[in-house]
């Protein structure tokens, strides 16, 4: 049972790592199983499809990903504090991969709406509550925000939509020119699209 | 010879259309010849490989992206007007792809940018001097309207970079949902990234 479990893990940390660096139309099921050391009849018993792999892989990750989000944004901090550890998180965390794999991978989500959302609609559903929840929890954060003031943006889903899309463009960039530096503005834009009221000392004090 | 250029643009198209529908990795040369209506020996005479064929279809996009771009970013409209309309053609376009063939298809450079970037150096090095142009343009019309006092964000190219990654963004949302929609909130979203004055003024009169 061990043993089982644990080529199913090596399944998915195997797919996770050639996904972000090759894409998923690029692999094929063999050098997954042989990435990842186990027989390719392990595959076909654990998932079945390469499509139902993406799925568990997706799944996994944003599992590790909504944790990670929860402890942030619904940490005891001010509400734009939050934002800014966010941000800081999400640069650290492409840093930590681009020293480990040597290029910035980007955002596992961003990669595979751009490249799978039109033709796998089981995938594009996914990838769509995925990041419905991630906007709602920006824009719980938002709405504190706003409650006390801080800031001027009134429709906080859109303001939330906003914030978001400059992360994924940003993640863009910092994969392509594959500088995580590229995320450094991230915080100062996020102040601008709220239309936060007092910026300077927002960014004070973090 | 009318027949042989004829042959590499019916090339070009099929794989543009192609890559915007599945992405370049899920796509074979068969399949491209076969929907070009070109036999293959045809696709070897103009193109060393897949990937010089990526490079053409790059290259033949923008091209015709640039022209458009500079159509209206270098028009004798107001700098800040010049930006609506840009986010205002853009929208357009996508609405037009989606009405085609039935889905969102994004930013073909975007796309490329999550898919290629970290496997093939030479399409990474393409689409870098592309989103540099496009950067360059968009600063260009910030610096005229911050000369003229209309916003107070005083690094440009900062700006700009916010800007189109803003529109990255925003257009891979477009994609995912698959609802030009989420691209109507860029002008807005841009005006508050660049810190414009009189948002509201800016907005009547377009």
């Amino acid at each position: 049972m061990g043993r089982t479990s644990d080529a199913r893990e090596k399944i998915l940390n195997a797919a996770q790592s050639l996904i972000e660096l090759r894409g998923y139309s690029a692999l094929g099921v063999a050098e997954i199983c042989k990435t990842a050391d186990v027989p390719k009849g392990s595959f076909y018993y654990f998932f079945a499809s390469k499509e139902a792999l993406a799925l568990a892989v997706i799944d996994e990750h944003w599992a590790g990903q909504k944790s990670t989000w929860t402890r942030i944004l619904n940490s005891d901090e001010e509400p734009l504090r939050r934002l800014y550890r966010l941000f800081e998180e999400t640069e650290a965390a492409q840093r930590a991969g681009q020293q480990s794999c040597g290029t910035v991978s980007g955002c596992l989500f961003g990669n595979l709406s751009l490249e799978m959302s039109n033709h796998t609609e089981a995938i594009r559903a996914r990838l769509q509550e995925i990041f419905d929840a991630q906007v709602e929890m920006v824009d719980s954060v938002i709405t504190e925000a706003l409650e006390r003031g801080e800031i001027t943006a009134t429709d906080t889903r859109e303001a939330a939509q906003a914030v978001v899309a400059q992360l994924e463009g940003q993640v863009l960039f910092a994969k392509l020119y594959n500088n995580t530096r590229r995320l450094s503005p991230l915080w100062a834009n996020c102040l601008a699209l709220l239309g936060a009221r007092e910026p300077q000392q927002a960014v004070v004090g973090t």
